[in-house]
């Protein structure tokens, strides 16, 4: 394209298992799960976060993250990974035959403290022990920066704060830093300067940006990130993850949004927006309301 | 910016009043009508259309087209218009007082036939007519041009048909053409050979863009289009006219995102989006429906 300058290709990584039925609501049952899983990575998504090793007293949709890991099908090729908050969550992480795992931090420490009790540095300190016994067990560590557009108790959040989390992470070992618009406040003109100074610190080739659509800003902010060089994608089947104590508010980027866009702006991305449409279909009922995904409800529609 | 190259300031086309609510299943009454577009004018829309002159059997929605037109207080500075298809609209417009009409043409004749009755070739003789009546009584002429993106009936429709049209309706007079993504098929790969062709027969001065987000891409399709140089973008407030049929699908790509999405990017709008959330608060019981803007459902979810 003439005014933009995109990359051939991206990776899209499927959260919709995890940061999606994490914020339903309704604790889907194991099967259906497993079947949500299996048919996104036959749609061709290369990466699937299935499930997170949490404490079931705090999030007990996910509660059965161990039966979930042990039983789905695995598709040579695809990647599977997990969210760890501690120890605890490595170890089954690892007991379930997982060699990739996420960890997530926060900009800000009222954020922090109010998700997972800890101010950011105390985090980051915890974080940097987990992710040493990780690499030394042979399992890559992925890192959330969450609030990194905003933070719902502090309000804006510089760059370079950003950018100085990030480089935590970094150092401590991530592969990767998926930049968080946790409560989907971000819009096209924060991405660019937030992209540039997390780059600077850590190398485009690590940073991985990870939307929520709460304000339809999602698509516009992955556009722009795409002109900066980013080539790593958080998304999730359905749009699945919105609030739900919000009728109609949107939760994660929805993959076929993403998928769809990106295709017709011809990057790659391996994935079938059919199969990732089906995937949708047959966990809808599961979740109990209609999935927000904008492109899964205008399929839906000119489908009856 | 520095990966994109954007214009200072846009003109929003508040299109709810008709657009939206032509495309609602439950009609209005004018009161209701009127409040929303004196609401709309004092968040500071400049240009605001009010209804449509059409066939009241098939349109029942805008029937009060006269009393509405009749009914507002005109706020100066704000330009207010309605859709006519023929002259006995016109001169109805007229009579209401309007200086400013809209026709529609489509680049398909599938779709022209089914729309408006006439082969594309047929309508435009007509419109060149209908023109040229107008600007002789000293009414200007804004032309849609429907299924610019592709048509629900023939697929895809060639930049350079679209070009053609869109160089047609520039002949007869008309001062701008609202490019329309009629069904919301539009992705931001499109946008970039379609504004250029428009704008290579008719100067990107006079091309407007007109879409809806039916597939969650209207803001991204924005960015390119910004990118490209467009200046002129129509919305509709709280993203009225989603289609009755499909629950949860998304019509005109809503003024609050837009704005929210414009201002992030630096770009001014002159519009107050508390003022346009307010408008669509108020509009909201009446439609009967939760209104579908993602940036109205998130601030209406905060707000309880």
């Amino acid at each position: 394209m003439g005014v933009l300058r995109l990359p051939g290709a991206v990776t899209i990584v499927e959260v919709g298992p995890r940061d999606g039925l994490q914020n339903e609501p309704v604790a889907l049952d194991t099967a259906a799960k497993v079947a949500f899983i299996e048919r996104l990575a036959d749609a061709g998504l290369p990466v699937v976060e299935i499930t997170a090793f949490v404490n079931p007293a705090r999030v007990p949709q996910m509660a059965d993250a161990a039966a979930v890991a042990a039983a789905i099908t695995r598709r040579p090729g695809t990647r599977y990974t997990a969210l760890v908050p501690n120890r605890r969550g490595l170890d089954a992480a690892i007991a379930a035959g997982l060699n990739e795992v996420g960890i997530f931090a926060a900009t800000s420490n009222t954020f922090s403290r109010r998700n997972i009790n800890q101010d950011v540095e105390t985090s980051l300190a915890a974080y940097a022990a987990l992710t040493r016994d990780a690499l030394e067990a042979g399992v890559r560590v992925r890192g959330y920066l969450s609030t990194a557009f905003g933070c719902p108790f502090e309000g804006a959040v510089a760059p370079e704060r950003v950018a100085e989390v990030a480089r935590h992470l970094a150092d401590m070992g991530v592969y990767e830093v998926a930049v968080s618009d946790t409560i989907g406040i971000a819009h096209p003109g924060q991405v660019e300067p937030v992209v540039t100074a997390v780059a600077a610190r850590i190398g485009l080739e690590h940073v991985a940006l990870h939307l929520h659509d709460t304000r339809g800003t999602a698509l516009a902010n992955v556009l722009v990130a795409l002109a900066c060089g980013v080539t790593t994608f958080d998304a999730s089947a359905g749009g699945l993850g919105g609030c739900p104590f919000a009728p109609g508010a949107a939760g994660n980027l929805a993959t076929e949004d993403l998928v769809y866009a990106l295709e017709g702006l011809g990057v790659r991305t391996g994935v079938s927006l059919a199969g990732v449409l089906e995937a949708s279909r047959q966990v809808e009922p599961a979740v109990g309301h209609p999935l927000p995904s904008r492109y899964y409800r205008a399929h839906a529609a000119s489908s009856h």
